[in-house]
């Protein structure tokens, strides 16, 4: 039995690759998607590459009517994608894509976000939705909160050392890379190709990302304690991919078999053997983290590297594995697509 | 019930294409992989990227065993092809992707390649791969001979202007632009990364390169008279996908209808309203076709653009379309996937 | 002696090119730059590579006293650029960058950009600014057009051939290949890195890319008879350079001759030996032409290829080559910077 | 006057390098090249981007005349350049670009690089050409080292702060990025436009690159005390960069004032204001190295990320500068090009 899903901002990099996802998917029929200045086109102007595909046209939100549909994918802007969801009918399965539900305390929202939540009621509600960490509760929620895909990243590397107690909770630094296509489809200089192209560099420098507020959120929970991680973000010309390079103090095998053990049994988080390390063209349009640990030459020190696409694993491979389990359909279902090499 | 094949030359590019698609093939299973100087190693070694895959051992092709294979995919280089093609117990279906038996006249062979032709019996068997038009030669054949990758871009152009004669057959001009990865993985000066990013040249200028021996071979015959056409490929900075740029004269309009009309059928071409035209960025990773059609100022002249992704299209995803038709499978099994954007 | 320039539209990408190159002239100095949005910043706020020498702030156009100031240089958008002029002092030199004052015919102009010539008493003063065949007007000029860095690279393929006959006038096609900085620093969607980088697709297909009026004009006026050619301007994943392809009927050696003999005195064209061609890769951040011609298989076709920086050659460095005649200064200094490669 | 130099091993990327720089240097004359496998080519055979200049043809190091030659530099491999250099004249001048002289004490040569150095009397004689901090020994030394090009770049972020006490020697880690040139114009496998092009990932990881030699040695040296650094080099989809991301324990505002003291008098090392950070793009082809400071959230911790270009600033363009140093020209000349963007 197919489940109906519409799409919120079908116009931007996530929505489209939701659509590229469920295109394949089984079980799931896209029956309505919205955009808000490229309402009354067709995916086939806005996204070319979805061209072969039967899909309904774009609409705006207040055109749209869920009555017989499922599930909302909500890859609205932040801020934008908080009013919509308060006025969304109650009876709607909700995976947010944007930052709006990610953080659970409100103040820690309004402190990384700049300005207090419209909906905090709805922030209570919400499950964070690194699926791998929060399955059961993802499973019968109603409404599930994307993570960061940076965010992500570094999570996969280092909850399982944490839980486990075998690093220094007091000195993580992660030093992290990532492709444009994170930033979305928004017309800033700084994304143009003359600027990116050959060139890289940090940004958000010194604690000011706002996926810091997850990791502090996440990290502090799992350790019982406050926990700060450093945190350097980097622009690479390339379109997607994230590497994350995390600094940790520890006995090297007994994190890389820590991180064995905890990912075990997890269809998409592959554990490199000790000492590889991953690359970010190795995961590119899949679902699949790639996670490698190597020790340093002076002991009691390893970097864990952690590598995963930021459009698909990172939100909407996420989101889409975070729907197969709220709807009650095999959580891979969809997900196994291999990457896209070279 | 599934189908069970080969895959010579595994440690190629169109070898790792072929595991990639079939990685979700229903119907197909892998069941052995052989490569020359990497014989030994597993798939997760040669390329990480199928490193979640259970896939068979990398093995020399003397070592393989063909009892219970269906069907052999041989990704080896050109000329290595044809002696292990004609080595092959007569019971196996085969699927070239080499360019060893494209050509159907063993004097074009030793034009075009510079050698006579090891296993000319073979050549006479084998049918020319461009599924389209080839369909029902395919599903009964033993032996296909996959076609070159521009070749196939050119003609998917083309074919259907010729044949409905609507062009001036003296008149053709095909500029072609290719991304690299179909000079495969060689070790060769011009495709490091420090020789080729940033920069674009043309290549094999002044009909010499090898794909111009299928174009004169297919179009003369369907135009049944001979026919050359004017071929200039250029490299481009980009990993996959290939943009033809056509120039032909014709009524424009007559020229968009007719292709219009003879793809109206096909699954994975798709025709561009009249006066679009496509990006290989649209098609990246897929086994789709983008054609469009734009008239020139000056009336009785056109342009044809036709992109597709060379390693998918263009190799892997033509032999695996073939393959379907062979093995009696649905012909847009595992194919279906939607291109990867951005 | 030093002389004093002002760049007006400093802010954009030919902007800064001519501070770059400026920046080691050993005879010219910069007094001062505007900007419209970005006035009041430092160069190094804007640009900053530039950060390293000291200029002058940026400030707006009505806020500039060009006493003392030899030459302008003019880099901002098409249609500004007219109305600016019109109000500069008649004591300064002037080379614009834009397309205003390319096209000496008002109706032609009309034709091309949509609407009439604000100051049509200026358009018949300016002079073509292609400075190998316009040198004598450019050194007693006031005002110099800048060519189109399209319109440049396709000059130098095919001036020498019209002008000496021969080629075939009717049968000319230029399929040209550029980088994406000649677009300029404007936040447009198909700019982003995320949408051009592994793409790439034609643009303003069919006749109707500006550049083809200065084709018209120039082609025309050698021939001494209406020459019309087809051209298809092609965007490429990489920020500089620009390959025509040039396809031309006539004898592949005589053209190779005609082009090295009318070239041979130049010191930025380098005609290639016969049957090489160039890349854009050996000529980019330079004001050097690469120019190589390859006859086809069919005799009486040939195809010439030319290659130069759009960002040197194709505006900014010409500019400069220009300015060095209008000022008195020996014409190749501050421009013989070798590529950089790779 | 000028001088006369040759270059060793000129078919490299840091000799096409030197080429390019000194192709504008008024003191400096190429004399001789030199090439192996290439001998016999001239270079516009084998770097078409130095078509325009008139050089030496490519010749055999032992068919050069060293008679009238001022100075040599050597851009050989490593191992190679050790028996060359043994081998030529006392009376010549030698700039070496490859590793075999940067370190002093010929058991951290044997131990980086895996076995004994062949000339260990000259390993003591030669200077190491970090000119801003070995200025006056390179202007009386017979032999300069090169250094890394990644050590150079960790060393403009660190030398000044552990020479002024200012941070923790124990809590060093060097996080850095570069472009794929800097391993050279060799044929490997990973260095393939297609296995590069969209990916990135660390190398020589765990303390493992050779570079940590240099580190070391220098560090050591400067604190009077054992420093060992952790250091991460990541390769990325780019031709020429270095991007240092440094961590490091102190007060960010002491560490970015005592940069730029140490730095304030220097014509090439530019220190951003405090908060800001580079990009590779602002450097690119350029000699110049721009740092930047920023304070984490947690006081006591700061990052200082580096940039410069690795063929120019990190090899040749510091081979060029300590060149002028040992020749009596002006330290600057031919190397205040302004950097290439974009």
């Amino acid at each position: 039995m197919s489940h109906r899903v519409a799409i919120l901002g079908a116009s931007g990099y996530t929505g489209a690759e939701l659509v590229r996802l469920i295109a394949t998917h089984p079980e799931i029929e896209i029956a309505a998607l919205s955009a808000h200045a490229k309402a009354g086109q067709s995916m086939a102007e806005v996204f070319p590459h979805l061209r072969h595909l039967e899909l309904p046209r774009l609409q705006r939100i207040e055109e749209l009517d869920f009555s017989g549909i499922d599930l909302v994918f909500c890859a609205l802007p932040h801020a934008t994608s908080q009013s919509v969801i308060k006025a969304l009918p109650r009876a709607l399965k909700i995976i947010d894509l944007s930052a709006d539900f990610r953080l659970r305390d409100p103040k820690a929202y309004e402190k990384w976000y700049g300005k207090p939540h419209e909906a905090p009621e709805l922030q209570a509600e919400a499950v964070y939705g690194l699926t791998e960490f929060y399955r059961e509760e993802i499973r019968a929620a109603r409404l599930v909160a994307g993570t960061g895909c940076n965010a992500a990243t570094g999570q996969y590397a280092l909850r399982p050392l944490i839980a486990a107690g075998v690093i220094d909770l007091d000195e993580i630094i992660i030093d992290l890379k990532a492709g444009v296509s994170g930033a979305g489809r928004s017309l800033k200089e700084n994304l143009l190709h003359a600027e990116l192209s050959e060139g890289y560099q940090a940004y958000a420098v010194g604690g000011t990302h706002r996926h810091l507020g997850e990791f502090d959120q996440e990290f502090s929970r799992i350790a019982g304690r406050p926990v700060e991680v450093q945190f350097t973000p980097h622009l690479i010309p390339a379109n997607r991919g994230i590497l994350a390079t995390v600094y940790v103090r520890g006995e090297a095998e007994e994190i890389h078999a820590t991180l064995a053990q905890a990912y075990a049994a997890e269809p998409f988080i592959k554990v490199l053997p000790f000492g590889a390390h991953p690359s970010t063209h190795h995961v590119r349009g899949s679902n699949y983290v790639h996670i490698g640990v190597v020790g340093d030459r002076r002991p009691g020190r390893a970097v864990v590297i952690a590598a995963l696409d930021n459009l698909t694993k990172g939100s909407s491979g996420q989101a889409l594995q975070n729907a197969n389990l709220m709807l009650g359909i095999e959580e891979t279902t969809g997900l196994t697509l291999a990457p896209v090499f070279p």
